[in-house]
């Protein structure tokens, strides 16, 4: 029985990018257990663009991630030990457990941890997915881009653990699916294995205007669903190339996450359009992550949802695979292998 | 019985802002009426910024005004002659007969005309409150800011045709309803006159940061609607003290017409606020004007809706007063006289 805990902390707020002197790797012992709680131990640790808002001190849509606490993050895994009645050991559970090798969890507190089923989807599926991206990629497309049959959707970030799911959906919804991503591989990987109709490489081009034309070109009935992961030149090129009445669901906008905000060049074009721009956070739908997680897993399970992982190993590695997320240095879902 | 006609054709497109030159006066004799065709003698004629967009050559929501036609606009008048049978000369008409006299309208031609009651409602305010404006508010309003009681509500170009309207409404749903208007004499009529609640002189505020705090002491509880009517400075100070789950109506974006678009200093505001950004253009919900065009004639004759008219006299005066409406130096409804 392990005794002890490995477990980054956020030691100082980064200003801009983030570096490995940002966290702090601590060891500590387990705790006892008290009635009620369960200990897990992690399989995988989730990695994602959203912790590096949550790494500001400013107002956000979240509480900032406090100093000296344990980074925030989901996971997966196993409960090695419970003292609540709704767990026994050897559960698989998904959970916000954090960036550590265990953790002890209050068992009844809301939406804490959730039994898996690992049977048909692997675990590591339910931080993917069919966990919080898959969630963000379905609800985005779904309830505010609603895209009908025939009309074209583009996504940014188009390898990503949300990119990914938005083609495949939209796709299936037999829409004409347009992806943008950085490298040749990752816009081959969209186009082979996970069926886009097209991907485009933002890297070898230069500038909203080479990006607009390149838009133009994979896109000749225009753009009528834009789901946003990125911000910047990006949004700009697809909002020049927007139909009437076409949507963007604005989940993401890392290019402006370490620095200055970027500006819209062309917000006129929202009026001109008549377009719908709408930001949206998934953990406030809880509602809906049912639904949606019975879709995503049936898929993943049948195998017509596909997704690819960045797999780092170890605990020790979360900073650098964190920080080569921001690069955008991973190809498909980020997560830290724990086991 | 008249037999000439003076109008305005647009000689040709401004570069920037528009000059006399723009538009050449023209008199031509009036034809005989063919079947189903009636004559419609202006008593009004309607100014609005969206005529500056049309007399643009590019791309746009709308075909550009044709050169050496007539200038499109809103008319209300009186049927002279009729050879249609759902028409007989005292009718009072709403219509777009354009920048001249009289019009030649073939009475069945769908939207082309509208009987209109003057007995409780004056005829100019189908121009204004009861017409075009008034259901640009209400869909704006009812429809994309989605209003609920106790929420703060706040409009640009406040004391114009629309915006006096979308204050007055949202007051009558129990919203707090601030204004942002140009000069002294404007924001007391909308305070006084109009009801709001508050009224904000952007004149005397210089840049962004200004105006971002003056619409927070007047906006304690933070902006959870926003009816945009202007573009440019105005919404990026909007958007530092927008709420979670706000909604912003594009109607007009005045300030960009003339020119280069003015960029959205923080779209990612939109995604950490959770907001809707959706543009509109009335015309295009024909369905919903019944309904609207009702209740504002309702408030109207009750003396529960107000509006405020600059009026032009003579069709002489329509180039300058139109470019003054551009500038900002209607007060209210911009109308010219034309009887």
């Amino acid at each position: 029985m392990a005794t002890a805990n490995k477990r980054f902390v956020l030691a100082s707020r980064p200003s801009g990018e983030p570096t490995a002197q940002n966290f702090r790797l601590e060891e500590v012992p387990l705790p006892a257990l008290n009635d009620g709680e369960v200990l897990v131990r992690h399989h995988y640790l989730s990695l994602d663009p959203y912790m590096r808002g949550r790494m500001n001190e400013g107002k956000s849509y979240a509480q900032p991630q406090p100093l000296d606490a344990v980074m925030i993050g989901g996971t997966v895994g196993e409960v090695v030990e419970s003292r609540a009645p709704e767990y026994k050991a050897g559960d698989k559970v998904v959970g916000m457990g954090g960036w550590q090798q265990y953790a002890v969890v209050a068992a009844q507190q809301p939406g804490a941890l959730r039994k898996i089923d690992t049977s048909r989807v692997p675990i590591s599926a339910y931080l993917g997915a069919v966990g919080m991206p898959g969630v963000t990629a379905w609800y985005g497309l779904n309830k505010i881009i609603e895209p009908k049959e025939g009309e074209t959707i583009v996504v940014s970030a188009a390898s990503g653990a949300v990119g990914g799911v938005v083609g495949q959906l939209a796709k299936a919804k037999g829409c004409r699916a347009v992806g943008i991503a950085g490298g040749a591989d990752k816009c081959s990987h969209v186009v082979r294995d996970l069926g886009f109709d097209a991907c485009i490489d933002y890297k070898r081009l230069d500038g909203v205007s080479a990006i607009a034309s390149a838009l133009k070109e994979s896109c000749p009935d225009g753009i009528d669903g834009y789901f946003e992961n990125v911000g910047g030149p990006i949004l700009d090129a697809v909002m020049q190339n927007a139909n009437a009445f076409s949507r963007i669901a604005l989940c993401g906008m890392i290019s402006g996450y370490n620095g200055a905000p970027i500006p819209m060049a062309a917000p006129q074009l929202i009026l001109t359009n008549r377009m719908k721009v709408q930001g949206f956070i998934v953990s406030e739908h809880l509602p809906l992550w049912p639904q949606a997680l019975a879709e995503l897993g049936e898929r993943v399970a049948k195998g017509t949802l596909k997704y690819r992982e960045s797999v780092a190993q170890g605990i020790e590695s979360a900073p650098e695979a964190f920080i080569g997320l921001l690069k955008g240095r991973n190809f498909g879902k980020q997560l830290v292998k724990l086991i």
